[in-house]
């Protein structure tokens, strides 16, 4: 089968299909996207040299155990962390932080990029019929989007700020205006802001923002000056949600955050099933963030394409 | 009066005593601590060129207003932050965080290291008289140090590791003790651990603990190396208190926040009242941290003392 290492030669096609190891399904894919963790794990965060990708959409080929038959032929998504299922982590929380951990297509397992690949059934969603191959594909970020709401939901200002208006903050400003929040999308330029303003979210330049202007600020821009606006633009004992992994290690001034008493939380998964919700009942227009799908053996072009600034999503196909 | 600013020449006894502001009182200092956040001043930090000094006890000498007339004579301790007493932040936090606030000896206020010095009333604190000099010159650290118990309260978990036994960690692992939670005081060398071992805390060598180990990490190393030790012990979803404040500006590395999904929260300033009362307790021996004493006008020494390895705490007087 064809696939996309992440490392030379990139592209190959003759790579044997996967087996399967207990409790997983063989998945055929359908439709990948490009995310920004790729892009990263390209220029060498992690140190991850097997089959890229994490987000996708497929149909179940195969799968090691009878009882799991019934997944025969079903559209899937399926969620990324696969835990070890018997530390306390697994057990307590789920495997999202197992600390022995394979991530698909980022630690220890080879990705979706591929004609074919595997996950344990217990991490797989059923797609309902009415969400096309091209909405279903995004239920990974959507899930990412929707853990902030989760994370954010104690504290509850009813004005949150969401820097960095790409592929992942898009989705967050959407998901909160949806929950309830009122959201200011903010960019570095103005091009950046058409779409979030067409998705009906308000929004401004962040250098235009004063100081100390919000209590609660989500940074999705994946760049430490990103966050350095976000600390910027937090006010005291404010929020600051950081969302995205960068590979490059920036100085940065963490002064503010104890003078200023602010509290910082990561950010990374979500939950898939009201990802898949939001999907079917039509509530975030995902299509609008397509700007391009290639073929699988198009990578270097897909990827040129992805890292374009602007760029929100790019699709990859068998 | 004597007095050392923050700038060239630092000693000087030509200087005016200072007049009173509205619902100010005159204070003739007693004794005054230096702390780090002094020595990152002297360094640079916040562009300070003031007199020095927050950390105090003096006598009450003069008031501004009648009705303050009970102060007279007084041995007091003072909070160092003066907000507007107008802003929001002000009427529903209190001043700590009001963005117009002066900081004693810190932020457009002038501070301590002097024969007199000025705070509006509102920020004293009567000291017992059992309380002798040397250790209610501790209030102001150990109020920082009780804010750190204030914001863990609400986590919980049976055990913190504190990382930086010196001034400032100290006082954190001690008062953390005295409220219950299992503390591992960590340094960088066994010679930095003996009097946390003197105070029946536990300690351990920072370099020998594994990952991901404590779901509870204070940082009080002032340092970023501290801080990325912090980073590296704190267990997914765990908790890092960020407790003092460095000149420097490193390259952090901070994917693991966002993976690990990290709760980072800045702490400051502490109730002052707590504070007196766990002394008056005589819970915390701090003058087992007094590693020598100056007059002001022997400042250079002093300074110097302060900034060696090692050493906990020096003060000045008159």
């Amino acid at each position: 089968m064809q696939a996309i290492f992440n490392n030379q030669p990139a592209y190959r096609t003759d790579v044997s299909q996967p087996s399967l190891a207990e409790d997983e399904a063989l998945i055929r894919l359908s439709v990948a996207g490009i995310c920004a963790t790729d892009l990263e794990l390209v220029k060498g965060y992690a140190g991850f040299s097997r089959i890229l990708g994490h987000e996708f959409i497929g149909i179940v080929e195969a799968v090691a155990n009878d009882k799991d038959q019934h997944w025969l032929n079903q559209r899937v998504v399926g969620s990324i962390n696969i835990g070890c299922m018997h530390c306390e982590t697994c057990i307590n929380q789920g495997p999202e932080h197992c600390l022995h951990r394979k991530v698909l297509g980022i630690r220890d397992k080879d990705g979706v990029f591929a004609g074919f690949f595997t996950l344990p059934v217990r991490n797989l969603f059923a797609v309902p019929d009415s969400v096309a191959d091209e909405c279903a594909v995004f239920t990974e970020p959507l899930a990412a989007a929707l853990r902030v709401e989760e994370q954010i939901h104690s504290i509850g200002p009813p004005t949150v700020a969401v820097i960095g208006p790409g592929r992942l903050g898009l989705l967050i400003g959407k998901v909160l205006a949806l929950a309830g929040y009122e959201v200011v999308m903010l960019g570095r330029s103005e091009s950046s802001l058409t779409l979030p303003a067409q998705w009906q979210l308000k929004t401004g330049l962040i250098q235009d923002i004063p100081d100390n202007s919000f209590v609660c600020v989500i940074d999705a821009t994946g760049q430490s000056a990103g966050f350095e606006h976000a600390l910027r633009i937090v006010r005291p004992r404010g929020c600051l949600i950081l969302k995205s992994t960068f590979s490059s290690i920036e100085p940065i001034d963490l002064s503010k955050v104890v003078v200023s008493e602010i509290n910082i939380i990561g950010s990374r998964c979500g939950p898939f099933d009201k990802a898949l919700t939001l999907l079917a009942e039509n509530s975030i227009p995902v299509k609008t963030m397509i700007n391009g799908q290639y073929l699988l053996k198009d990578h270097l072009a897909a990827f040129d394409h992805a890292a374009q600034r602007g760029v929100r999503k790019i699709l990859l196909r068998p």
